[in-house]
């Protein structure tokens, strides 16, 4: 019985990761210009599908081969392999749903960037970099930091229930480097000033936000190890949603009141709260009491505006904020983690929770985001194929790319026949 | 093994229904006018942080400690404090997820009432009254009236599976005595007669609505007492899903189909027909015949539309309908099922559901919303702290508290290069 | 415990599937112009509440009683009567979730129907004809093509595990029908071209569409018989939610990449590709391999637009597509099933699968459509009862049918006091 419930579990947890796609969808959108708006919706459907193909193509396989330093564990994956038996229909394996739950994680990561380039970035090179990002990077990561053989936890004892590190991390750390390369919108800095260019359609945006909360039920349940008799972490620590329910909320809420405050109620910044406040908690959020979930979740959603702003002071425009939400908050949530959980336990025979290990593993998998986005986007600029030339840019993404309109007639005023009153 | 599906069952629920705030939020900025619509975004935003993190801090535990009537189990309650074992991260307990999903109930009754006072309420005194709504007034209706030891249970026979009572009913009361006190928006009677003030956005509000009813399923659910061997309602009684999936899918037809027929095809009551309908049958979807649930909620769906209109004519101005469909339909649905259900067993030693019950607790439990909901807000009338100043409302709430604007190009008409066809 | 089981998997099934009327909403909404808005949206609540009424009444009963060519069962349908004890709360039976996750695909077909209908259609006559697809023809479709007794598997080996024929084929088929008598859009062909009329809102539409893949999650999951030793196929075959997770998402994946292309970037018809993957290898998504679901659902995706652009040349105007998506992919996909499946086994005594078979039963489950939705539409013509007056039209279907307007204000210019460098 425990493959069926398990298939059932990791299907939901899909089920509700798909909302983070259709909340991507409407969040991007919402924050570009309305000259942008069929674009940015096209780079999302592209990074989804392709980042879902080429995770099946080879993404998996990585997972399975490198969670020894650097690659010493290839043998092991060849159940990993596409042609392998695993990785098709088989009633004797799980293989598929486990493959499906990491997908939607890799989608994510693609997903992650995505809203950050926004406007002006090239299609071609974006699905290369969304390629590189979804299905080779970050799922090194995920074997280096989120495996229960990953080397990060046997050498350094890592923890990091909730992905802040191989989702987060990376993929902050990788649109970071690409964002260096592929400079700022045009009129986003003027006279080395900061000039905010806001979303077209914040309440989609916020909507967008709010899918994306729904579905990160689905991806906090995706990091837990179900077995019939009880609930554990990645790395082999007992848990269960009863704990991960207590933190993750108390994260939303704590991390919607601290970016409420320090951001003076901007609603755009109140609401990455929410993302800021989960991220922040995740490291920990098996393991945390829900007042200190809050309080740490608080502390997130207050700094993550301030990170934001520091990133613009460098010249670097993210559009959506991926950079100091993902990236920012998974910094500090990782090493905050290293000393409030210093000394808890790993599996016998690893090492216990530790500052060290936790802002090493935090560096390395910075360094494993950034380097690659910031070669390859550069690689990409030199061949001057990273960004749109400047007079598509000026007119509009969806004029040269895309063959519609978003809204033809724009939203005019519609009356009742009775409507002189109004 | 019935721990780990307890826990999967109830946090289900919980991501379903964080469907219900995505639903909100849209269904309130479409509500509001375009120069209200952030501040209503915002609104929706703190009420969900505030009530979650209160609802840990205090609210359990008035729904543990207060099931007798009126205070008399206070030592029972000792493992709801925020410091005892079962309030944190514990792989032996499943409180977590029981109050994840009660948090989320708790965040309904503020966002419910939070529709109604849009665009003319201040945020301070709106949080104090949806703190002591969602975490405060409808728990310890909980405690009473939801709850297999509630006094309303075990002295008077009442029966609710689907808390029409303890959320719809206390909500829409509460809401009604901050109305009266708060006084309706500029220009929304003038010389005594009723101007409609329409929802900017009535696509996104409908939209909204329909993610309420997505989240709907993860709150009937969450109704549901969960064993491995069967299905109970929180009142002991033995039911399944099945049943509930009857009369839920009935009574959302059988509402939505009413309130268009007496609505004359009016969308925004058309579709809170749906609401109407599930709130009508909720008290005994678990034992009505789903063509008697379709009837119960024709009907509610019929009235729902009349009773909004009687509420406007004591010049009252609740702009999403909050009263009459939360507290009018929670009404009517329990005084049919005192009616319909007579005399259906209760646990051994309670009495069976009988009307006189089914009335008397309704009326406890509207006095129970109604007057903490009115003498709080008259005592922020007093204070001068309920309403904002009369050339803020009319400049729209925006423009002074919300740095930021939804829409900063409007939404212009966008075309295509080859578009001379269209 | 499997009963417990049962109905907590198919709860989340129907909520899911809640999803795709969200989904519905939204898309359809954007598809009309703006003159059109809330007529197309009170068509679709009111889809979704008359076919889930009527398939309580009657529609569940042609399931039970028709799965004998042509109709031989009836004696063994009484439990399907609306005074049977399974037909309402009983804690002893499931029935009612098996009927509610059947009475969502009902209300999927009638939503088909619904988006290609827009804009002109009649509601009474619209009403008529999406209570007869939903509750009559479809079912008996799924009696004869989606049943483990059902005759096409019985005779013929037929083989459908996602509803490719009883869903979408026979909603498209009788869609083409209807759409036949129904005549195109004032202005949609002029001098015998094509004008394209483009969607008001497409940023609607789209996230309308992926708040439908969300809930295709659902609907497959409620395409799996559930035990506690393991899943089947309605038609008996062994399988699991893992094989279903890889062909879903690369059927997803496929159908955008392949629409994309061939689509050059149009975004509408790109984003259908998702659910033109997914209805490409519905038929054997639980059998075929994730590369081969791959390729089957590109060409799918590659093909589709071409469908629309053949159906188009007829003078059909279809408004989203629903013939050539959902029919369209579907003969597509039966055909290649019985190709690709050619010999799979079925259970002992019954054909194995075969092109002829399923060749067949396509012919069959589009006539099964078709014919009806011809005939009907047609005699409401002749009864001058189909279509809406042409100056009804021209004016807008919201201005004489709906007392409300979508965009009172339409989406005015917002500013920030202090937004003079913006």
């Amino acid at each position: 019985m425990e493959a069926v419930i398990t298939d059932l579990f990791y299907w939901v947890s899909i089920a509700l990761m798909i909302c983070i796609h259709a909340g991507f969808l409407a969040y991007e959108v919402g924050a570009s210009r309305s000259k942008n708006v069929l674009a940015a919706a096209m780079k999302n459907l592209l990074t989804f599908s392709v980042v879902i193909a080429t995770f099946f193509f080879f993404g998996w396989w990585f997972y399975n081969a490198f969670y020894a330093f650097p690659v010493g564990a290839i043998d092991s994956a060849t159940a990993a392999l596409p042609w392998s038996d695993d990785m098709g229909p088989n009633s004797t394996s799980v293989t598929g749903i486990f493959w499906g739950a990491f997908a939607l994680f890799a989608a994510t990561t693609g997903s992650i960037m995505s809203g950050a380039v926004l406007e002006r970035i090239r299609t071609s090179s974006f699905l290369i970099l969304t390629t590189v990002l979804g299905s080779v990077v970050w799922i090194i990561g995920a074997a280096w930091a989120w495996h229960g053989s990953g080397w990060l936890l046997t050498e350094w004892g890592w923890h990091d229930f909730g992905a802040a590190g191989c989702v987060h991390l990376i993929a902050g750390a990788f649109t970071l480097g690409v964002l260096i390369n592929l400079g700022p919108r045009a009129g986003r800095f003027i006279d080395g000033k900061a000039i905010t260019i806001p979303p077209h359609n914040l309440p989609l945006t916020m909507l967008g936000l709010m899918l994306i909360f729904v579905g990160f039920f689905g991806f906090l349940m995706g990091c837990v190890v179900y077995t019939n008799t009880g609930y554990f972490s990645i790395f082999g620590n007992e848990t269960n949603l009863s704990a991960i329910a207590f933190s993750t909320l108390m994260g939303l809420a704590g991390g919607i009141l601290g970016a409420y405050v320090s951001s003076k109620g901007e609603p755009f910044w109140t609401i990455s709260g929410g993302l800021a406040g989960v991220i922040s908690v995740a490291p920990g959020m098996d393991l945390y009491h829900p007042a200190l979930a809050f309080i740490i979740a608080v502390v997130g959603g207050l700094i993550v505006p301030s990170i934001g702003k520091l990133i613009e002071k460098f010249g670097i425009d993210d559009v959506v904020g991926a950079v100091s939400v993902h990236g920012g908050c998974a910094v500090y949530g990782l090493v905050v983690s290293g000393f409030v959980l210093w000394g808890y336990p790993n599996l016998e025979g690893m090492p216990a929770i530790n500052p060290l290990g936790q802002i090493g593993g935090m560096l390395v998998l910075t360094a494993l985001g950034f380097i690659p986005g910031y070669l390859i986007s550069l690689a990409l600029k030199k061949a001057k194929m990273l960004r749109i030339p400047a007079e598509v840019e000026l007119a509009g993404l969806d004029l040269s790319e895309v063959p519609a309109t978003p809204y033809p007639e724009g939203i005019p005023v519609t009356t009742l026949k009775s409507d002189a009153e109004v």
